[in-house]
C-alpha cells in the first residue's frame, strides 16, 4: 500500500460552546482545509504551495502547522522519506474556526494515508497536536473534533481523555465571521486568572445542563445553557464587535443561543432546523452589513466524521 | 378530602457527588425521617413530639425545620388552622445525609396531603426550602432530591432550575457515617473563596464527564468523574477522618469512586452491583472499626420517588 499522493479534507471546528471553555468542541461539515501530500525521496516534510491564505502563512517547516504535523506523523510512522505539501487554505485565519488545527490534522491524516494508514486516529493525535502547538499551544479542543468529528468533551490532550457526545438530530449551526482580527493570544490574555467559587458553581451547573441537553437532544436547552457563561464571554465580549446586537438579531429570528466560536471573532448560533439556521445566518450578517463591516455567514450541521481522505493516487 | 392525620416518609439525600458541588444531589431509598401531622384548630404548626434525635432538636416553631416548613405550607395552601407535628428522626444529625431537608420536606408534604394535595411538589418546594433555611441556608441540593427523588441537577432554588437526570440501572451506593460531628458551617468555611481558571476548567470537565456517564449508565466512569474534584474535597478532606484509608479500602473491593456526602462526615461509594456495594460498606466500616471509631454503614439504590405518604387517616 505505497501511494504516491493523497488529498485530505479537514473541517472547521467550533471550540468552547460558551460555557464549555477549553473542554467542548465540535466539527462542522463545511468549510475546511484541503491538504495534498506527495511522496519525495529526501527526508522531512516541505511546503511547496499554499493558496487561499493571502500570503499570511509561513513556508518555514518549523512554523507551518501542516508541516510540523506532517513531520511528526512521518516520525511516528517511522519512515525516513519525506513529503511535499500543498495547502489549500479554505478557512479564514485567526477567525475562531480552528484554522490551524484543520491544516495540522489534514496534513497528519494525509501522511498516514500515504503509507496505508499504519496509525489509528488516536495514534495520530500527537502529530496533530504538535502542529497546533506550533502556533497556538498544546491543546486539543479544535484538533480533537477536527480529527474525530462529532461533539467532543475534551478533558486532556490524549485520546483516552476524550468522550464523544451524541449529536442532537435537529441541531443546525449558523455562523458569522466579521472581518476583524483577534489574535488568540489576546483573547486569552483578557481572561481572569481567578474566579470566585460562586462563579465556578454557576459554570459547572451550566456545563452540566449543556451536557444533559445534548444527551436529550434538546437544542433549545442547549442554546440556553451555552449562553449561561459568566466567566469567559464577559471577559472577551468587548473584543467581539456588535456581539450583543448580533445576539439580539439571532434570538429575534428564533435561534436558541449564540456564543463566541473559539477565541472569536466568529459567532455561532444554535438552531433547531435548517430554515431557522438560514434565517439566523442572514440576520446576523445583516447586523454587520448595517455597520459597514464585511463578513461571511454560513450554515452547517455537526459532522459526525472528522478529517477524510478525498483522493489517493 | 379533609383528613385528620397524615404520615410521610422523606428520604436521606446525597448532595454534591464530588465534583457537583452545590449542583447535584440524589435521593436514597433508605433511611429517612418520618413526620406525622394531625389537624388542630388553633393556627400554626407546633411540635408535640420528637424521638430519635437524642434531645438535640428544638421545639421552638421558628427553629425547628419541620415546623417552619409546615407553617409555610399552611400559608401557601391558605388555611388558618394548624397542625401538631410528631417527628420520628431516623437520620443522624449533621451527618451529610440531608437530615434537616428530610424533616422539612416530610412536614411540608404531610401538610399538603392533609388538605388533599392542593399544591404540586414544585409548588411545595418553597415551603421545604424555608424549613431548610431555618438551619442551613437557602439551598436546594438536599431539598430537591428529597422532594422529587432521583438524581437531580440543581441550578437554582426554583423548580424550573432543576433537571432530572436518568438513574443508571446498575447503580448502588455504599455509605458509611463515622461518629464525628462536622457542622455544615465549618465545612463551608474551609472552602476557598477563589479558584484558578485552570481549576475551574478541570472542574467543569469533570462535571461534564459525570453527567455524560450518568446518561450512558456507566457507573465506573461516574465514580472516576465524581472523584476528580480538585477544589472542594482537597479543602475539606482534613475534616473527614480516615478519608484516604476508607477510599483505598473501597477501591480495593471494587468500588468505582468515593466522595464526601454533602458536608460530611458520611462517605458515599459508587458501586455497580449490590454485592459490590455490600462488600464496600463492610470494607469502609472496617477502617473505622480498626481505628476504634463507631460508625454506621448502609447500602442503598437511588430512589426514583422522593418523599411519600405512608398513611392518611
Amino acid at each position: 500500500m505505497l501511494n504516491t499522493s493523497v488529498e485530505v479534507f479537514a473541517p472547521a471546528t467550533v471550540a468552547n460552546l460558551g460555557v464549555g471553555f477549553d473542554i467542548l468542541g465540535l466539527a462542522l461539515c463545511e468549510p475546511g482545509d484541503i491538504v495534498r501530500v506527495e511522496r519525495r525521496s529526501e527526508p522531512g516534510a516541505v511546503i511547496v504551495h499554499i493558496d487561499g491564505d493571502h500570503g499570511m502563512l509561513p513556508y518555514d517547516p518549523q512554523k507551518n502547522t501542516a508541516c510540523v504535523a506532517a513531520n511528526e506523523a512521518l516520525r511516528l510512522i517511522g519512515v525516513t522519506e519525506g513529503v511535499e505539501i500543498t495547502l489549500h487554505k479554505r478557512l479564514p485565519l485567526a477567525s475562531g474556526l480552528g484554522s490551524s488545527a484543520a491544516s495540522a490534522v489534514a496534513a497528519a491524516v494525509a501522511v498516514n494515508a500515504l503509507y496505508g494508514e499504519p496509525l489509528s486516529l488516536a495514534e495520530l493525535m500527537p502529530a496533530c497536536l504538535a502542529g497546533e502547538a506550533a502556533v497556538s499551544g498544546w491543546h486539543a479542543d479544535n484538533v480533537a473534533p477536527c480529527l474525530f468529528g462529532g461533539i467532543l468533551l475534551i478533558s486532556g490532550a490524549s485520546s483516552e481523555m476524550i468522550n464523544r457526545l451524541p449529536v442532537p438530530p435537529s441541531l443546525f449551526l449558523a455562523l458569522v465571521t466579521p472581518d476583524v482580527f483577534i489574535p488568540t493570544a489576546m483573547a486569552r490574555s483578557v481572561l481572569p486568572q481567578m474566579v470566585s467559587l460562586r462563579e465556578m458553581v454557576s459554570q459547572t451547573a451550566a456545563v452540566a445542563r449543556l451536557v444533559d441537553a445534548i444527551h436529550r437532544g434538546d437544542v433549545a436547552a442547549m442554546g440556553a445553557a451555552m449562553e449561561s457563561d459568566g466567566v469567559i464571554e464577559p471577559a472577551r465580549s468587548h473584543l467581539m464587535p456588535l456581539l450583543h446586537e448580533v445576539r439580539a438579531a439571532a434570538h429575534a429570528v428564533g435561534a436558541h443561543g449564540i456564543v463566541i466560536s473559539g477565541a472569536g471573532p466568529t459567532l455561532c448560533a444554535v438552531c433547531s432546523d435548517e430554515a431557522q439556521a438560514q434565517r439566523t445566518a442572514l440576520a446576523m450578517s445583516a447586523v454587520y452589513d448595517a455597520a459597514g463591516m464585511s463578513n461571511v455567514s454560513r450554515v452547517s450541521r455537526v459532522a459526525e466524521q472528522g478529517a477524510r481522505v478525498l483522493r489517493v493516487e
